[in-house]
């Protein structure tokens, strides 16, 4: 077979990813979607924040009247863990451009108790509909080009079991935010990569709602190290992103009183500035 | 009786006040409480979005073993008007430094029917229990002295029954955000004021909420008019604020496809950083 024909046989398509399946739910009756949680998108054993957003994302695509994601605001409660979950989803107030659902997920504890996860609120509406009026006046971030970007594969050895959604991802780091992995952070609070998923699958609004979770902490770059447990997110798309590489930029601000503030930005390949979120997370001093 | 003792015997103190007299709740049951909305803090006949944030943080004070909110979420349904109202609460976990809540304002139509306004979620903590580790990177704006910045009341007469709320408040505005009052829009997506309460209570997290919100539209400054409706705000409040007027910036930076994005920060007299929200807004173009 030509070299050309078996690369577009094996690339990964929207609709048709390792993204896709994974963040897949069934509907079970109208509103509530069942779903087993993969162990493909953890970091050190607990379900990415972003990857859970992209599930309860979908499962409200279905119950809503309007399939795209314009903002999605989240509290996360307790750690996802991979295995059994349910999505209750509720329409809040539905609307001629827009419509407002909330979502919850549960697990369930040993006595198979539903234990709630993360609830959010999200309005939806229909990117295509949106005029083409484009006055942003943010300016794309400044990055290396990809080639000079660094992944967790051209490092040292990957910490043992430490992250599963690392090989799901295409993460290539600004090296200018990479000294925490060589025991030099910055001391400033930024992280900067260009992304794509492993497989090749473009990204889609769901996808934004990963993007925005999924590099690593600003607080590693602060010198500060172990887990930075996210309490809230709020992720606003604004654009479907063209075909191609992302290119995400995180930015902390606001280090104070035990919790961090992470402002992350999207860009497509078209210079747009497809997605924007705040997430609000708690640090571990001294 | 001497000046200074009738001055202050009149100055508003944090739970005596117009503010709080204006946001307080009464609770009818567990979790539901009821409350007439004040025509007073009114924009345009809607009563002003930061508002509706702190009738519905006092609700959840009240209902959560928390008393400051850290980071609030709000989606809003529909155009909330004076009169009577309800808002109903529920406690989504409770924790031994955090709780989250989740409340809805209704209204009534004609048949007397519950029509939501606004649903929330909310993490609650206390803020007074928060290290003293402070490592914000962020510089308060530039700003001229309260001295030398502007409010509704220096400028030609005020639109006739627009803004009920610019009683309630003292908004000195920088020049520099003044232009779409003169017919001059800068072109530049920002708004920066001088914020206090007109009957000279101090804030506290609560005020923080309405702080957030209370300026006029940076849509103004990019040569818009006409009304700019939140579809969704976040608020973080992360410090309680030190006595004294608060600065308050606001920047838009993603104005495209009919909607913007403002970031707002709220400064307070000791310099930190205390309030930092992003709301999701419609714009009317063309």
């Amino acid at each position: 077979m030509p070299e050309a024909a078996s690369a577009a046989a094996t690339r990964a398509t929207i609709g048709d990813s390792e993204f896709d399946r994974d963040t897949a739910v069934t509907r079970r009756e109208p509103g509530v979607y069942a779903i087993d949680l993969s162990a493909g998108w953890t970091i050190f054993g607990a379900v990415n924040g972003g990857f859970l957003l992209a599930v309860l994302g979908r499962a409200l695509a279905d119950a809503l009247p309007h399939s795209d994601p314009f903002t999605v605001s989240a509290h996360y409660l307790t750690a996802s863990r991979p295995g059994p979950a349910v999505v209750r989803t509720e329409a809040v107030r539905t609307g001629r451009t827009l419509s407002t659902g909330q979502a919850s997920l549960f697990q369930y504890d040993e006595e198979g108790n539903e234990v709630e996860r993360i609830r959010v609120l999200a309005s939806y509406g229909d990117l295509d509909a949106l005029p083409d009026d484009v006055r942003t006046s943010a300016e794309p971030p400044a990055m290396p080009p990809v080639e000079q970007c660094f992944g967790a594969e051209d490092g040292p050895s990957p910490v043992s079991g430490g992250s599963a959604i690392a090989e799901r991802l295409l993460l290539k780091l600004d090296p200018a935010t990479l000294g925490w992995a060589l025991g030099q952070p910055s001391g400033k609070g930024e992280m900067r990569a260009w992304f794509g998923l492993a497989d090749g699958r473009d990204a889609d609004p769901l996808a934004l709602l990963l993007a925005v979770d999924a590099l690593p902490p600003t607080a590693f770059e602060l010198g500060m190290k172990g887990w930075v447990p996210t309490i809230e997110l709020t992720a606003h798309v604004r654009c479907r992103p063209a075909p191609g590489p992302l290119r995400v930029s995180v930015t902390t601000r606001n280090l104070a009183g035990g919790f961090l503030e992470e402002d992350a930005e999207v860009w497509d390949s078209a210079g747009r500035l497809v997605a924007q979120s705040r997430q609000l997370a708690r640090v571990q001093l001294g």
